[in-house]
């Protein structure tokens, strides 16, 4: 990441990468598919741990609840491993590339899929687990990328409560009561 | 698209489109960006479509309401325009390949980023708007993809209200009332 940072990720090679990294370009190619793929290493690992918290969740838990531990989860850990100065460089880096924008999307789609998946194994039905997993992975992008760029850093658990509690006043339940101009309200005589 | 339909879309050549449709190659590309545009004409008129209903919906209309009237319009745009077996036709080949399916998800994200800057004009904060306008471009992918796979077909209007209700039931604002055992209930000597 430090080259693709120094020289900009178009104007990287393998090869360099490989050279800075002390391996040949054939290991390289044993660990990552492409050039792209060095910005995305531990993305696994954080499906994983998706995955596993929200299937940790206990039974009677609401699936939003469910869903919100399982996105501080990854919040956390992304927070307490490599922390914002690491993120803050590589999304600079991503954010300057259209390929990498692309490969970002990708990622954050397959996280949102294992996430319904997941959902669905809790007893959730569609359309509402591929709904709500695409509402964790929006509250968890969006909170990070909050996180990021803010300039005072704040707890990425916290911005994603907040995002979280924005989500549920945003879409308030239909009201039953009938609108002004609706059936007039009967008095006794 | 009758080509990629036939020969798949890694099989099919510029040329062969070019051919098919009585075009040159260079007029081919002053139309599209490259073979993958193809599949994606008419995404920029959806997007004005999109914006241009959330700019004209009422002022006092609630930002869930003004973005549910955005993506039914697209709606009603692409099952009146072009209908549901061009739909059919035209998903099956972007889910047999990996570019098509990335050119997608990038087209959804200019969707739900124009969304974000519409409702950000309609007086909507940060990070609301970002919220809604993903719930919304959610709602609408989610719609289509059950319109265009269901055997039977449905109004696709009406699946997003349906998946939209879903969206409010499943995102309740958070309870005030206190859990039970919480503080006990003080009553009157």
């Amino acid at each position: 990441m430090e080259l693709y940072g120094e020289r900009g990720f178009d104007q990287t090679t393998v090869a360099q990468i490989a050279e800075r990294a002390e391996l040949t370009e054939r290991t390289f190619f044993r660990h990552f598919a492409d050039k792209r793929e060095v910005l995305f290493a531990g993305s696994g690992q954080l499906q994983d741990l998706l995955v596993q918290t929200v299937t940790d969740a206990p039974a009677s838990a609401a699936p939003i609840d469910a869903v919100a531990a399982g996105i501080e989860a990854i919040g956390a850990l992304l927070q307490e491993s490599r922390g914002r100065a690491f993120a803050r460089q590589r999304q600079s880096i991503v954010a300057a590339s259209a390929e990498l924008r692309e490969r970002e999307l990708n990622k954050m789609s397959s996280l949102a899929g294992a996430l319904a998946g997941t959902l669905g194994e809790r007893g959730v039905g569609e359309p509402a687990a591929s709904l709500l997993a695409e509402i964790g992975i929006a509250v968890f992008r969006i909170s990070f990328e909050r996180w990021v760029s803010e300039s005072r850093e704040r707890d990425l658990r916290e911005l994603m409560r907040e995002s979280l509690g924005e989500v549920r006043s945003l879409t308030p339940e239909a009201s039953r009561v009938p609108a002004a101009g609706g059936a007039p309200v009967r008095h006794a005589a």
